[in-house]
């Protein structure tokens, strides 16, 4: 008797058919005697299609009504899929993100939620109903619609499950779970049983995009633990929560623990290798290494819009009295922040500018790092043994970054893969089988 | 500087072009002064395309679904539209029917307005800028999503117009206006200039598509002027407005009056012929002449959910003491209508039933009907002359209905548009320019 929350992305709703799965699904979990709340995505590419016709009308539409236009896809989907569960009788409601009392600020487009009063849902839940919302959407004090931006359905569902006190949210996508690596990349990634919310904030951050970074976020300062699985399966999937010790996970045998947590205490945990090839690199090469000077520089990016990720300054050459800046930033920022770095060139006054759009960014993300320098000497090892240079270095305490070529990408992280113990084995796959999986 | 509501339907808005067509006449009517709201429909076949995927999950989709995933279409076109409006440089709004304030009973499917409370309209308006209001939708006092079902956006348009207190509804459609008879079926039809609400509603009960029924009666009740006009001309279209004495027609030269009104007084005016062969005809043989019979046949007929239009009962044979009930309603509900009588035939003891899909009804609509009895004179000769055979009479102050068999309809139709002087002439195509369309 969990309260539980779901969610489906849009590729779970995309046709009649895969809706009348999906239903299926839930209302077995209904059956099973769970409350269950379900949030949806818009069906398949109703999304782009809906951008597509605001494209043909203008190039730049008002963001209150690109909202309103984007929201009828979940509001499509979400009907839908309350029809088909009716049909299994089991009865559900659907509710607009309004409905169901997401209250966001009124920034058009990537609204944040500001409080969450889910009072529809719980009166549907009471009656033994399923409650289905409309995810990415909410409403904001004067009653206009908004949208969540990207990842929304996934903070949707994060949020609400908050709200609800949900004993879990679970993700639903074509994946199994969150893996070591991308599994397209290095084949012999394995899947991650369980996870804290900080390394997979990290994953997330790194490229992984099973989980929505904003989701991952809005669930650690909540503690919402969050279940990432497939929908095409009953497998467990990978559990993200806050610490090793109470996790839920109904599958596993009591007593039992997966082979990662069986290492010593203070032993560094790999979690996995994220890898991110959307990035560019832009250098500002001989900036006068004066207080204040990086501030401006980066006034004058922030000003230019672009999502900065990684920054080195390199140590100023004492003859010369200038650094040289390098910072990744994503490739569709680059042409603007760089536009705006020239107009600012005399104010600064560095010598000049470099943009690289061919650079990879691999992380190896995990708990104890920082204690362990032999994590550091040993990813740097493996790189070199593989023949990949490195030209960016970033660390936090959880996660090693590096840049690398991006021809050279995939190549960096199944090598680091392998050198972190990360594939599969034989061993391994009968604790797999062991857990029930 | 007026206060207008335009109404444009799903063929006004059925692509980008389209939208970008309708946008600049409401720019211009912006810029020339006037404060402008505008209703929408979905765009072109969107609505059958929604009921489909319904259709796709289930045969019975419960009625609040579908409400929320109809009024998906409305939310597309309306946002597209204040988009397009915006690109012209005139502001402007979008607002679903919650927001706008088109508050309704929770009857889905066939919601009833039960208030109008356009705060929002007004607001924008203030501003000087355009309310657009999605069509056919409003919100319960539960703030479940209502649909006001067929002919639901003309009533939106009137029902903000009465509460908006506007100068006037403008109804856009594909044709310029309401005519004394389906262009289509009498090619010499003339369009009305002005004709009041009664004639309206009863050629509209009649089978004239142009406008809704129950704007018509809405509009009669809070005394709306409602302008049926083409969205592809500036020509003045129809003016349905209560009296002939106080019509505003910008248009018109001071003095001048159009042809019809130029008759004596008390000379019936006749408005035009309207057709429909959407009905079919039951007849229950020998119904006890007994009180009490036809309530309880009709409480049987109604149980069955039909929507019954004429009924005809003839005097009974004394020899009998018994008599036959005829009455026509919608093709689609014959069948069920026919297995409820069936099914009550012990009950009710008459004696056979009839029915008949090959049938079809011709109305002539005008004031003064009742008071000259030569029309219908008029009326029968005329079907006579065309060897036209009369199967059932009704009649009411403004109207004259007779049922005929289908496939000579559209024969009576132009036999009693020409009998009335209704055809285009030569003289009458003068006083059209005149009047300067």
């Amino acid at each position: 008797m969990a309260l539980v929350v779901q969610k489906y992305g849009g590729s779970s709703v995309a046709d009649a058919q895969s809706i009348k799965r999906i239903a299926k699904r839930i209302a077995e979990a209904r059956r099973a005697g769970d409350d269950v709340v379900v949030v949806v995505s818009a069906m398949g590419d109703t999304t782009d299609e809906l951008l597509d016709l605001a494209g043909e009308i203008t190039p730049l539409p008002p963001k209150r009504e690109l909202d309103i236009l984007l929201t009828a896809g979940e509001r499509i989907s979400m009907s839908l899929l309350a029809m088909a569960i009716t049909k299994l009788g089991v009865k559900a409601k659907s509710f607009t993100g309004q409905q169901a009392g997401l209250l966001t600020d009124a920034v058009h487009g990537r609204a944040q939620i500001v409080d969450v009063v889910p009072h529809r849902v719980h009166e549907t839940l009471s009656k033994g109903q399923v409650a289905i919302v409309a995810g990415f959407q909410g409403v904001s004090r004067s009653n206009d619609v908004t949208t969540l931006g990207r990842g929304g359905s996934d903070t949707t569902a994060v949020a609400l499950a908050a709200g609800l006190g949900a004993d879990v949210c679970e993700i639903y996508t074509d994946v199994d779970g969150i893996f070591t690596a991308d599994p397209r990349v290095a084949s012999s990634a394995r899947k991650i049983d369980r996870i804290t919310y900080e390394e997979m904030l990290e994953l997330a951050a790194g490229g992984a995009k099973v989980l929505a970074l904003r989701a991952v976020e809005y669930a650690r300062r909540y503690e919402v633990p969050v279940h990432v699985r497939s929908s095409f399966t009953t497998k467990t999937g990978t559990l993200v929560s806050g610490t090793y010790g109470d996790l839920i996970d109904p599958n596993a045998p009591a007593g039992s623990s997966a082979g990662q947590e069986e290492a010593k205490m203070e032993d560094p945990i790999i979690s996995g290798v994220a890898h991110d090839d959307s990035e560019a690199k832009i250098t500002v090469v001989g900036v006068p290494d004066k207080p204040g000077m990086a501030a401006r520089l980066f006034e004058v990016v922030a000003g230019a819009g672009a999502n900065i990720d990684m920054i080195v300054q390199n140590v100023s050459a004492a003859s010369t009295g200038r650094t040289d800046i390098s910072f990744t930033l994503p490739h569709a920022s680059t042409s603007t922040t760089m536009a705006a770095l020239n107009a600012a060139r005399g104010e600064i006054g560095y010598d000049s500018l470099e943009s690289d759009d061919q650079i990879g960014k691999l992380s190896l993300v995990g708990a104890g790092m920082k204690s362990n320098p032999g994590v550091s000497a040993r990813l740097f090892g493996a790189l070199r043994d593989a023949g990949i240079n490195i030209e960016m270095i970033s660390t936090s305490e959880i996660r090693i970054s590096v840049v690398t070529r991006a021809d050279s990408l995939h190549d960096a992280v199944r090598a680091v893969h392998h050198a972190f113990d990360l594939d599969s084995t034989d061993g391994e796959a009968v604790v797999y089988a062991g857990t029930g999986r």
